[in-house]
């Protein structure tokens, strides 16, 4: 039985400070006065920012950090991660890869979690003392997965290959090393240099799929396929034999 | 092949408006102030009414309205709604009971989902004319079922009888017009009242799980028990046989 631990990628994720070429914009600047921050400590969001990122570079890929939050939230809650078999990082569009601590309980609070990502890219770790959680470096998806050394790397994308999620995930648990990507942004598709890094592109969908509809159901299935719920309801059946 | 709709609920949600007995307290007024609205048209949020809930009747299950938000996110979005073979409800601690059209696009980001929340509330529908998105009643989930009338009412619970995903799963396809009773809420079991309404209470993960995890995977395993991904990829290859 296959028990690898998963490598979970949030690749070209819109999460960012906003950038240099829209902190003069008046409506960036409105948004800095309420929030009592520097536009350069304060990270991009559509919400808040959307008439200053009309002329930004690739703009429909950016600033959508609820997607991150969301994805986070269904990949370290999951049985997979709280088995400890499930690595997860967020690489971004700018350029930064975040690694995250597989028992870090992230913020359930949208705007705490924006808080928290203002923290991580102002100190680059969180918290600022002891075992880093988070932590945040400038490095390219290339560079990181030079460092996780995967032996297989799938991404999702509407763009792939079409075909069902068990198959794909078929892929990931005959690997040794298994990695998956997983597009942190709202539309569009990966850049070439990420499609580069893959060794296959597969689409689980005709339509797109949210990214924390892809993670949640990547995830599942994975566990799925190692028999993970079964060998944890006999756990649970051996331990407490008398609450059935 | 089993296509019948599968009705979601979440039930006893934390997703109310700011309770009587708390529109006075000094951290409701601040945030009141703040967001320019009388309390008693605020949604009950524990990020920012925490001291304010110490006092409240069971209010370690209230004040978390961004459960139902990331819940319903997933639930619209999948492929499985998209078909138009699911029905969502929302039924709260309070005692009321939301319709969600299918075809509603949520706002992504969480101070949106407030506002429209805030709205919904106010107006008892949304958007004020026109075919509504989303309308809201008193109502007690008794008479939700009693209007839905399912054939079969499955609860998934912590506190239910061990069993895995697809076994629990298989109960709602083998039935006529099946419901899903998923917790809105944070912590804690359903009460009495509602476990009395479900024909079987089960537990899927021997450790509690995010009810955004939970409507994920029971709507995925659900789609996966009829068939659903193979479905939409043979259509997908029959529409596009060139792009493959």
């Amino acid at each position: 039985m296959c028990v690898n631990v998963l490598t979970l990628i949030m690749a070209e994720s819109a999460l960012e400070v906003i950038p240099k070429e829209l902190r003069s914009h008046p409506s960036v600047l409105s948004h800095s006065r309420r929030r009592g921050k520097p536009p350069s400590r304060l990270i991009l969001d559509r919400s808040y920012h959307h008439a200053a990122m009309k002329r930004l570079d690739r703009g429909w890929k950016r600033g959508r950090p609820d997607i991150v939050h969301i994805s986070l939230l269904e990949a370290l809650g999951s049985p997979l991660n709280r088995e400890g078999l499930l690595r997860v990082f967020v690489h971004t569009f700018d350029g930064h890869v975040i690694t995250i601590a597989s028992e870090t309980r992230l913020p359930r609070n949208y705007m705490r979690f924006i808080g928290l990502m203002e923290q991580l890219f102002e100190l680059g770790r969180v918290p600022p003392s002891g075992k880093p959680l988070l932590k945040i470096e400038r490095k390219s998806l290339k560079m990181l997965l030079e460092d996780v050394k995967p032996s297989y790397v799938l991404a999702l994308s509407s763009a792939g290959k079409p075909t069902t999620l068990p198959k794909a995930v078929l892929r990931l648990t005959n690997s040794e090393r298994p990695a998956v990507l997983v597009g942190g942004f709202p539309a569009g598709d990966f850049e070439e240099e990420t499609v580069e890094l893959a060794d296959e592109v597969l689409s689980i969908d005709p339509e797109t799929l949210e990214a924390w509809t892809v993670t949640s159901r990547v995830i599942y299935e994975y566990e799925r396929a190692i028999g993970l719920p079964e060998r944890r309801l006999k756990r649970q059946l051996e331990e407490k034999p008398s609450k059935v």
